[in-house]
């Protein structure tokens, strides 16, 4: 059950320089070194290509049609966040557009992620800041009921805490814990380790089937080949 | 991020009583209690006409197309948990029939809450065994990857903890932490208390407008009645 | 544009045996005495089986998550009138449960048309009193901001003026504008009048491609058989 | 490419005996003998509880918002067939009525599996004409297009060629090439014969992780309990 | 009840250098201005960056699958004229390509608008003829069923009058009525008047609790800070 | 029913001329040359604006979040293919990123159209190596089940067999048979040889109701003109 109406100031933030590095290999090579959780669900989507941030998780829990709490959040940004908002029901009206964008970014914020939708977004673009959302909209929201900042958001199907490290590019959003972003760097980093090697071999034509050792396996499961 | 692998034997479990009195009082007043939270999406429908459960959370969180977590959970079901199940990724297959039904009806389970499809609805239906999902659909599913059992997961949208109280009728499905199921059943009941003599007013003709005192706040909102 | 915070009180209600008769025919045949316009989009849906309603429309303009003018509306329903509300943007809250049922009832009202959610779906059953709606929630809503109450209003995607005849069962809604209801009659039950006999001559096995002189078109536009 | 215009009179159907005995088995069992291939999309739901059917596929190709097709194949229509039909783009309109489905039934059809819209159901329910269909709505068509008739079709995402055998029930519709029936329902009969005595035990509180022996992949696969 | 079959010549148009006003707005401002009503679904979404377009009316009643009322339409068209154009039931084809662009652009439109698909988007985009629609397809439609030019016509869930103004860019598309464009230039003027300020004030680092003075109604609501 | 578990090794490809030839028509132009069908369902969509590919078909069967056998398609590949791959069940995940397109690439492979999703996007983009899929999805896949190449499949609703002409652009995606290839193209390229003289005589104020002879017809169908 969500706390309603609080705000919570102080937040264990994951390191910064991890959060740095986790956003720099990017979404799909952090998801794989989580095992494979963490994403958020495929429908948010970046609102100018190239976009692409990192950070420590603001989290924000907004009412349907009603964006008060952004602005309560703004105060709780430090810079190197990303705020991420979820809503207590589907929603695709405009929360934020280009005076909440100024007001983030004059506080460092990294970018924003939110189970809802933002407008002005030719404006975001110019700014270039950073938006996944699930929606554009120019419709505009109250402000008459309170939600919550920094208590545990689930945003798109995947529950963030504050703190935790973002990860967004065109590929998607994740979220890594805090407590495990220096373990998850490891493995993320690791598997990116040999993946230029990989590439080189492949690019010259030899084939996953060789290099992943994958004949036998696939014999074994019964793959037939026909002429 | 999930944590991958495990199965949490011991678990906190609401009190049954308690279980028992929220769900008599259905999703609808349960869900104003909480202060509207605590709902999981409206797609989650019951499988047939009159289902109703409740009863204390034993957790899955499951891969998509793959099963085995279900059958690792039934070990863990203790008569009055109901079974709630988060997946990975987006996936409609059949992951429960008739015959994991018997399995958990004899273990107790009072029904099952899954965030994707299920199967033998016509018999699960004549075993008067209950469940909400996303989706009905013939398709099976594998057992290779796993999950865990007892994590805290995060079920069409919701977040719900091992123990936690789940109320789930034709209205949907609410989640009551189990710390809190003492104090929402409270509210609960209180506000279930005056709602026969309401009902009584309105159907004598008493409106709405004058029975909550509606009339000034929307004179003052600025409605105008024109003739 | 819709004009906010204003209750028409007057409004010219469609004939009220026209009404009955347009129900008794059924939205298939209505909908195709109109020339194949007016219905509503078909995610309405019946909350019950079996649902049938038919009625003179008290038109609702709604906000996103907020029910105050459903209680407004109540005041302006006469017996023999069909609730039809649509919203300001996409939502799937429960705006409507037992107790405005009791008080819709109570004034005289058939039925609800929402294009939104409603909730206590069983107690709604139980009252035989039917809806149309495009979802079921548990979700309360708030009463915060106006809408307007029999002023035209666009319902999953048809225009519904106040007065207008709405005819609702298990195939969908239709509405049909008061002015041309008598005429939108006449031509339904002309089209009514030789079904029987069609039906009949069917169920004999005569085949349509016969019976509707279809061979000759089919052949023209080029239809070939292969043996 | 689909032939347009053509009406193939012969087809090879799948023996009746075999389709009657897939009929009997259900969904789900056929589609596990199939190797989990075969099944439409989930989305197909039949429209009213209880229906199941099973029969010797007569195709339809419609072109959106045309129903000419349907009353071209009801002609090659014998008895123990069941029509399935897709649409060159999507479209929800009702193709399909109470006239139709009285011809149908007269010349033998065990029912209808539509990838579109579908309208009179309750008299279909009534007649107990069995329908999958994708929509309900009172929306009719014209007949102004040519498709064809028992040619290939895709229906929801699967590959029906004329004479299949076709088994839908409430978890969903499955198709069977009728070169493999007989090999398929094999398959089918054997993974039928021991479920009786899989539900027994399941039903006297053995887990299926013993009776599937499960304990051993999943210690290898990595699972911990933890107490 | 849509009027079929018909096209109106005299319509009367919003004024131009009000359009224009209204179009250098944008679709979020001149929203706002109209109380937030007047929205098009967010579904409507521009074919290509950057696209932006005003213009008065012509409005089309589209059949699904049939362009034909579009080229009648063109004729309608008069310099400054935006098309916008509803389907009497769902539909993705694509109903208009480079060569009705052509035509439309000779006769002065502006853009188009259309519940429905639309091709040649390449094209489009190097002519630089802005359309906003709800899908792109390859398919093409027929010429067969009336429909109607310059009624009435609801579109993505919005009502437009011919004449009104049309105001679309990367945010969505807002109608406004002819009769209040003025009254809502005025307003919406208004409201950027100020924008210019609060954005410096806010990229300067000033909250918008500060500067909207939100901390009182925030802690009147009940909201609560934790450290 | 998919055959399961095999590998087509000789397969009948088109010829490439004639491939390349359709590709540079187009899908819109071909689809209309293919009497409107074989198009693939509108959500299949490019990764980046300006993809455009054209190619003979190397066809995948693949299982739900398992990408195994594209590594098993890519031996398959010649210059000139294009890999075209259904899913045996709705699915999102990203089962291609930038290795595979490498080894694609290195192959000859012309593109990629997958009936579920794709990551590390930008990355393709830079390589210039075209997709369309129906999401983009930072989780990846597993390598567990077999599904098939070079076998009939369907994809995104429609059928492709191996060695069909693929064209893909802006539009969407079509199918033509290897068959009727040079069939499909000569009428397309008659229908291209006139748009050049249409679009100019469109570009100079004719009206398409003019050029196309449209108003006799739109007489007899019973259009009015009302003044």
């Amino acid at each position: 059950m969500y706390e309603l109406g609080v705000v919570y100031r102080n937040i264990q933030r994951a390191q910064k320089d991890v959060a740095a590095n986790l956003g720099a290999l990017g979404t799909a090579t952090v998801h794989e070194a989580m095992g494979r959780v963490g994403l958020l669900k495929p429908y948010m989507r970046p609102i100018y290509a190239g976009a692409r941030a990192h950070g420590t998780a603001v989290t924000v829990l907004l009412q349907p049609g009603d964006n008060w709490m952004l602005h309560v959040a703004a105060e709780q940004i430090q810079p190197g966040d990303i705020v991420i908002a979820g809503v207590t029901a589907d929603c695709t009206d405009g929360y934020f557009g280009d005076l909440l964008a100024t007001s983030f970014k004059a506080r460092g914020a990294q970018g924003l992620v939110i189970d809802a939708g933002v407008r002005d977004v030719n404006v975001l673009a110019d700014m270039q800041f950073p938006v996944w959302s699930k929606a554009i909209s120019a419709k505009g929201t109250i402000k008459a009921t309170l939600g919550s900042v920094n208590i545990p958001v689930v945003c798109a199907g995947a529950l963030v805490n504050p703190g935790d490290v973002v990860v967004a590019d065109e590929d998607g959003v994740v979220v890594v814990p805090a407590a495990s972003a220096q373990k998850v760097l490891d493995k993320a980093a690791a598997r990116e380790a040999n993946e230029a090697e990989k590439r080189a071999k492949l690019a010259a034509g030899v084939l996953g089937l060789d290099m992943y050792r994958m004949r036998e396996p696939l014999q074994e499961a019964g793959l037939r080949y026909i002429d």
